[in-house]
């Protein structure tokens, strides 16, 4: 089994948006997991209208959601009371994350996609020394912010050997620019994924609980077909 | 001098624009400072075009750089190396967080505004048991995702008996949608402050380090100043 982190600095670039709409077209050809354990947020159940669902457990172990035939979900968001804030001082934070990452009854997966916290603190250090036989996907926007805070993740994913499986831009077009994440991407010779237009098509899907990739043939799920083929290209380059 | 806490639960709502353009308007009639702790991305200097900018100390307390005659700023960024990841383990993000709240040589302030970090984690926990006459300005778009941290962030502020200014609806219009933040603001009982639009106005803004609000009669630039006269308003009302 291979693991895609799925990775940003910034907050509100997309990660979730990718983890989720990767995780289901992987789910196409291969068993996949998805694992949400975005603590400041894990919004994946939301996104693929599973944000009420309560989860069983089976002797100690999380049993994961079963999305499709070929596509199981679990989140930290699975475990937490909605309307609270979360505020886990750090040795709770870290044996929810150890829970999540260690004790959930997966079948045989190929891949499991893991929507990460964003930033570089804490968390992401616990996580990325549990992390073994994993890749990392860099999700930014062409905004001059994020692509500093990508190069962040970049350094950090290479200080724990974490090998980068490429750079996603999000949110491409007029509003916040385009370009300068593919411009990353070759500087720091890593490869460039593909970019995702910032469309209603993907902002409302948000909303609906239904992923944009399922509306097949926009110009959306195209270009996000595209993203998925090199991510699985890639793979073979990074983590082989 | 008040202390204005600029949160957001998601990154990547505008908490930044919102910290940086709010302390630009308070300083055209009062002293104000602007207190940039956001350890994820201390993105406050590139905005204002500091980000180069190396700061002195003055026995052993830091000494803000002056932008105009009665703005004055301090950020986490100027303390960093900025192209290594920041990576700081729990202890020493809360001596760095510590020495930017209480080591800092302001003059005689009115206000002081404080870009915080997203979240509602460790660090928050930190900075709010350290705050004292302060209130909360929250920033979310109208996304359901959003919304939702949002309401996390009104339950934090409330937990630490922080008054709560009010809401922003930040990047409001047909992509991220818009009306969700003033619903949410109704049904908690706090105030409303006002709606920034989605505009390429305040997003090229971010790229060249020219707040917005200094363009003035732009669309976005009178949003945002009733925003910022609806905040005065109100920190009357909640704070006094």
């Amino acid at each position: 089994m291979r693991k895609l982190l799925v990775m940003s600095n910034k907050g509100g670039v997309g990660k979730t948006t990718v983890a989720v709409n990767l995780s289901l077209l992987l789910s196409e050809e291969n068993p996949t997991g998805l694992l949400d354990i975005d603590l400041h947020g894990p919004d994946a159940p939301r996104l693929l209208g599973l944000q009420k669902t309560e989860i069983k457990t089976q002797k100690h172990k999380l049993v994961p959601v079963k999305f499709n035939p070929n596509l199981y979900v679990m989140s930290l968001d699975f475990l937490i009371d909605k309307n609270r804030a979360v505020m886990w001082r750090g040795p709770l934070k870290t044996k929810a994350i150890q829970q999540l990452i260690n004790d959930v009854l997966w079948p045989e997966l190929d891949f499991l996609v893991i929507d990460l916290p964003p930033g570089t603190g804490d968390e992401l250090i616990t996580i990325m020394q549990m992390m073994r036989n994993s890749g990392s996907i860099i999700v930014s926007t062409s905004q001059a912010v994020s692509v500093e805070d990508a190069k962040r993740v970049i350094n950090m994913s290479r200080s724990f050997d974490i090998p980068i499986i490429g750079l996603i831009e999000n949110m491409s077009g007029e509003i916040f620019g385009s370009g300068k994440v593919e411009e990353l991407a070759e500087k720091e010779n890593i490869a460039f994924l593909g970019r995702l237009s910032l469309d209603k098509t993907v902002s409302n899907s948000l909303e609906t609980g239904k992923p944009f990739i399922l509306n097949k043939g926009t110009k959306s799920a195209k270009e996000f077909e595209n993203i998925t083929k090199n991510i699985k290209k890639m793979i073979k380059g990074a983590m082989d």
